[in-house]
Formats: structure tokens, C-alpha cells, sequence
């Protein structure tokens, strides 16, 4: 059975991917720093694996066919792990699913990092770094697919989304649980390579507008 | 007569190079955030043309057949200038020199941007700004030539160099007169493009180890 390597797993969305992959009994390999974040989830299918993305972490792609990238460095730390974790960990996550030839590779990256320069904020640096990892994944052969959430929430989840980019600010919004579940339909197609979706809070079913 | 557009002109490079270029007499636009910094250069031939690199700056390359990147967000900043100017501004260079179809795009890189990954050291991250910056410039289609100097003295240039790497981090050390001969010999010529030259102080003329 394929095998799905979640990169990012203890991550908030990472941590609602691997448990409903998990759920499936699908084979997960979720990659964390620390082992004990992911202690509450057990089972048969699930190999919880530690690795630093700021080192060599190729050898955690070894027999996977699906790799989800939804690492960040987080709002916490300085532009100096942006450029090591959302920019520089995802080119080398990209490097090392090509070596392994990887069928499908699903990248979590933002609204904005289509175009930076159309936003003048504090987030610019994050969406350059994303915008650039966003163009090596797409040059670089492996089989893709790019989600670009707007603001994220954590309300719960409706199930329902649009992929239309929404007038204001407070529209785009989006819950975790709606990314993770849009994840989670992508990983079940095989026919969504090569295909960048844009994702707010909406009222579309995910099978009607992610095709 | 072609022109050179130097971006990052006030920059301690950029002023070695941009004075050297007016000496010779030939048309420089030298681009510069205040230009108060160049006011000691005087020349018919010199266009001092303020920009922000963080904004639109492609008016900067109307009528420019050569442009030298020697722009820097410098040690005193922090690491979102990095990924604004390094990054950012690099790429958005490249994209203004391909709308252009400049002829030559020399780029000031650095030690280590071939392979950040080999460096555990604090510009890791400015390492990877520059190796996605030079990635992207070697994948673009615009005729390059990356130039990657070791770390960069004040001392004066001995008008001898070496492109091949040396043992020690010592040795590796290059007067910053030494690189802006580099940059100029290599705009001389038109049968350099694709090259990427790592420079050190050494004991061979530019023109026996640019080639």
C-alpha cells in the first residue's frame, strides 16, 4: 500500500492530517522533532519518526510514494528559520522526493506567495521565501500539488471551502481542520498534478471545486 | 555604446566598480537608495538613478545592455533584509534583465552558496538566500556569470587572484579591489556566460584564471 510521508506532522494542521490518515489505516510515516508530540496517536500503521529539518532528513523518504509538506518555523521565531525551515527544508524535502521518485507531493503554502510585492506586511519575507520554494517544487519534475490557505483559523471545520479568492481579508479566512480535510482529498486523487489551489472558508463540497 | 547597470552602486564593491567603469569612460547607470553617497563621482557618463529595491525598480533597466548585482542587505540588518533584498530584489533583477534582454548579468554571490548544507555557521541562512538567488538567475535564460568570493578584506588589492579553493578559511580572505577587478575584467568579455568563479587572493593575473 503507498506509503504517505507527512512532513510537519506535530505541526496543528500536520497533527489533523496524520491522525485522519491514521483513521483510514493507510501507512503514515510522520516526521517530528520531537516523538513525544505525536504520543497520543497509536497505531499499527503510524511510524512516528524524529528527524531536524535543518539537517540531512532524506532517509525519511525511503519507500514513501506521497510526501505532505506542512513544516513551518512558525510565527514564533526570526526570518532566519524562515529561510532554513519554509524555504530551504522544502527545497531540500524536494530534492530528496525526486531521488526517491515520489508520485505526488502536496505543499501547504500560503495566499500572497503568488506575488509578495501585492502585499505590503510584516509577512512579506514568509511569502517570499514560500513563493520561491512554491517555483523550485514546480520546476523540479516531482509530481505536484500546491494548497495556498487564506488566514488560518482554529474554529471548527464545515467541511466547506472555495477556491475563488474571496474581496476582503476577513472572507479568505479559513479553518485548520477545512486545509487539512482539502489535504487529505488531494492525497486521495491522482489526477490533481500540477494544479496550485487558492482555499477559503466557503460552500462548495471539496470534491466540487478542487479539480 | 553598451550600458552597465550597476545595482547596489553605493555599496563598498559597487563604489570600486562604478568608479572604475566611469574612469573608462563608458555609460553607467549606477543605481542607489540616496544619492548623496556617490556625489564625490562626477562624470557624463554617470546616471545616478535612486530606487528602492524593495519596490519597483525595473525602470533601472530601460536602455541597459550589461547589469553587475552587487547589491547587499549587509551584516547590520536582519534576516527579513535578506530575504527582501538578497532574495527577493535579486530575483526580481533577473525577471526586469529577461524583460530587457539584457545581455550579461554578473552576479555578486559567495563562498558556500553552491552548498549551504556544508557550513555550520551563522550566515547559513544568507547562504541560502544566495543559492536560490544564483539558482534562479542560472535557470532563467539570461546570460550570467556568478562570481563567489571568499571572505571579503579592505586591505588593497594585489591584482592577483585564484579561483581555486584553498585549505583554510585564511586563505580564502580577497581584498574587495581584487573582486571588483574580477567583476570589470569579466563585463570585458563576452565569452563567460554560464560561469560560476569562486575567487580567492592568489598570485595569477584575472585574465590567466577567468576563463
Amino acid at each position: 500500500m503507498n506509503k504517505t510521508l507527512v512532513i510537519g506532522a506535530s505541526g496543528q494542521i500536520g497533527q489533523l492530517i496524520t491522525k485522519a490518515l491514521v483513521e483510514t489505516g493507510e501507512p503514515v510515516r510522520a516526521l517530528v522533532r520531537d516523538k513525544s508530540k505525536l504520543a497520543h496517536l497509536k497505531s499499527d500503521e503510524l511510524e512516528v519518526m524524529e528527524a531536524d529539518l535543518e539537517g540531512d532528513f532524506s532517509r525519511a523518504f525511503a519507500g514513501v510514494s506521497n510526501v505532505i509538506f506542512v513544516a513551518g518555523s512558525g510565527g514564533a521565531t526570526g526570518a532566519d528559520k524562515t529561510l532554513l525551515i519554509d524555504l530551504w527544508a522544502s527545497k531540500k524535502a524536494v530534492d530528496y522526493a525526486k531521488n526517491n521518485q515520489v508520485k505526488q507531493f502536496i505543499m501547504l503554502s500560503s495566499i500572497g506567495a503568488d506575488n509578495p510585492d501585492s502585499i505590503e506586511s510584516d509577512i512579506k519575507p514568509y511569502l517570499v521565501a514560500k513563493h520561491m520554494a512554491d517555483q523550485y517544487l514546480m520546476a523540479s519534475g516531482v509530481p505536484y500539488t500546491i494548497v495556498r490557505p487564506g488566514p488560518l483559523t482554529n474554529i471548527e471545520g464545515q467541511g466547506k471551502i472555495t477556491i475563488k479568492r474571496p474581496n476582503t481579508r476577513d472572507e479568505m479566512a479559513i479553518p485548520r481542520a477545512d486545509v487539512a480535510k482539502s489535504v487529505l482529498f488531494i492525497l486521495s486523487k491522482d489526477n490533481l498534478n500540477g494544479k496550485i489551489f487558492e482555499l477559503f472558508n466557503g460552500t462548495y463540497d471539496v470534491d466540487n471545486v478542487l479539480v
